[in-house]
């Protein structure tokens, strides 16, 4: 079942290429909602990726593109490795079914999401995490933090691009916060 | 709420440039599978579409390429107009959670689903139809069949691309056939 | 496919019986959010019955309590019939996955839901209401609302046993508010 | 959040009392399909229990009947405990939202579900195994199958109550077998 990886095609796009498709095709993306739950399946802490964008410093939550020739389990098991380290342990949903869907626009406003850049169609999926996380790359920090902090207002607007109404739908779905 | 219609964009493209985006990035569909339901919900039939392809003749779901800055649930409107007829009064689902999404690879065997021209993911949604559908374009026929006649042998070998598995499985989450 | 109505059964309880084993077993609901959509689906408008109960008014959702030998489709229609009248033209969902499961427990603050007369395990469901809906018995009012008023804390401190909770659910699954 | 323990309530029933109740109420149910599943949540296996019943050997999945006052996901915990022996570290899900919703009736033929003792409503969910399975009281043997054993129609033939299409549906489901 395992797909190609992804480096076996020609995905490479020239640096000014993907921004000019970007502004013709809707793009694929995942959503992941990193949690930890307690024994009984109770989501307990939400974990918020921290990091600086033009000189501001945001909250986020893990964004993967899904690149050509690429399984969605295989986007999302490789972004969570890239974004949350490699001894994350993350437990990915036995279904591809998404708790919800988020349509990104360019223009802000049509839906509660929100991407500059692209037009972007993101399938979100809840995913708890066993192990210990540490921030990769562009990531100053990962943040654990309760649903009720999560729900905070003042943190609701440090959270960009709609990432705080996905956290509070992953929350609603889940029968946490209602 | 309202997206802009997609011509008020630049998203036209040269004859094969399409073409050759589709061989490096996975392109967003929708498919329908349409239905009649009874008072009570229950699915009574389904819609296959009969179509002509290199010279066979195929059975399959309505299939939607999104377009760029198209929401949705625009997209999945304006195509089951364009498949079914304006007479056709579908019932849009009142979520976007799609019951299964689909990965049609150009590669078959990594899923049940196969695109031989793009590697494409598709969100998948039953829709009521409450009207009178007649064939457009290039669809030769519609057919209604229970959803019995639809899970029969000789009619999943007459849908193609894995069409078959994806009513087995609207079937399966509706509850009518398990 | 059609259950025998309950009537055909031996369900009838002395008057404290029902009592007594409702403090004893978990009994079924369903509840059902009755809405109006536009064209696409969009949730445009939300019902809440208005009634009376121990001198005071209360705002809430369709509650109905599954009777034995009866289908849970057969309990959802025979129950929007009896709350909002014959003429509501309710369109009962394709599929009985609730979009939540609510535990009603006597015991307020287990969950957001409370019953103080049992333990009740309720399916919620959306449900597009076509037709015009008029109060039955004990209802004394139909108010069709904006999901905008809905969430107002206002009508939100009106709606009783953790309705407001569940209709808060129902918009953030529906993507109407999130 | 956790509920109370269901022993600090009255639920104990006469030995006929239960009997009596079950011919005049719907009595609430969870049916849960152990699997293991690898590193990107594919379903590997599904755990089959082996038990003896009125002389006859006969395949099935977990059944949980949940008790008053005891809340869903601790009905879980216990009887997967339970059925499964304590090492079995079984990931309970993070949603309480069920793959589908069995409805047995002690009629045969109304839906694929049959109960001859009840008319029983059963919330089903997959759950992750990751420890080790033991079998416990009237369980005589737990079996790990791969999907297509599963599937196999003669396996299917020993599955009992309707079992066999609970978990066809937990397989379409989650995508692993469609």
């Amino acid at each position: 079942m395992s797909g190609l990886a992804s480096d076996d095609y020609n995905t490479w796009f020239a640096p000014d290429e993907l921004d000019r498709i970007r502004r013709r095709l809707p793009i694929v993306y995942i959503n992941a909602v990193p949690v930890r739950v307690d024994a009984d399946g109770t989501i307990q802490q939400v974990a918020l990726l921290y990091t600086s964008r033009e000189n501001s410093i945001h909250r986020s939550l893990v964004s993967v593109r899904v690149m050509y020739h690429e399984r969605l389990r295989d986007a999302l098991a490789r972004h969570l490795d890239k974004d949350l380290g490699p001894m994350a342990l993350p437990r990915l949903p036995v279904t591809l079914v998404p708790f919800t869907v988020a349509e990104y626009f360019p223009t802000p406003g049509i839906t509660p999401y929100h991407d500059p850049r692209q037009h972007a169609i993101s399938l979100a999926y809840i995913v708890a995490i066993d192990g210990d996380c540490s921030p990769q790359q562009e990531v100053l920090e990962i943040t654990w933090l309760t649903p009720e902090e999560v729900l905070n207002p003042r943190l609701q607007a440090e959270m960009v691009d709609g990432h705080g109404a996905l956290v509070r739908q992953a929350l609603s779905f889940s029968g946490r916060m209602v």
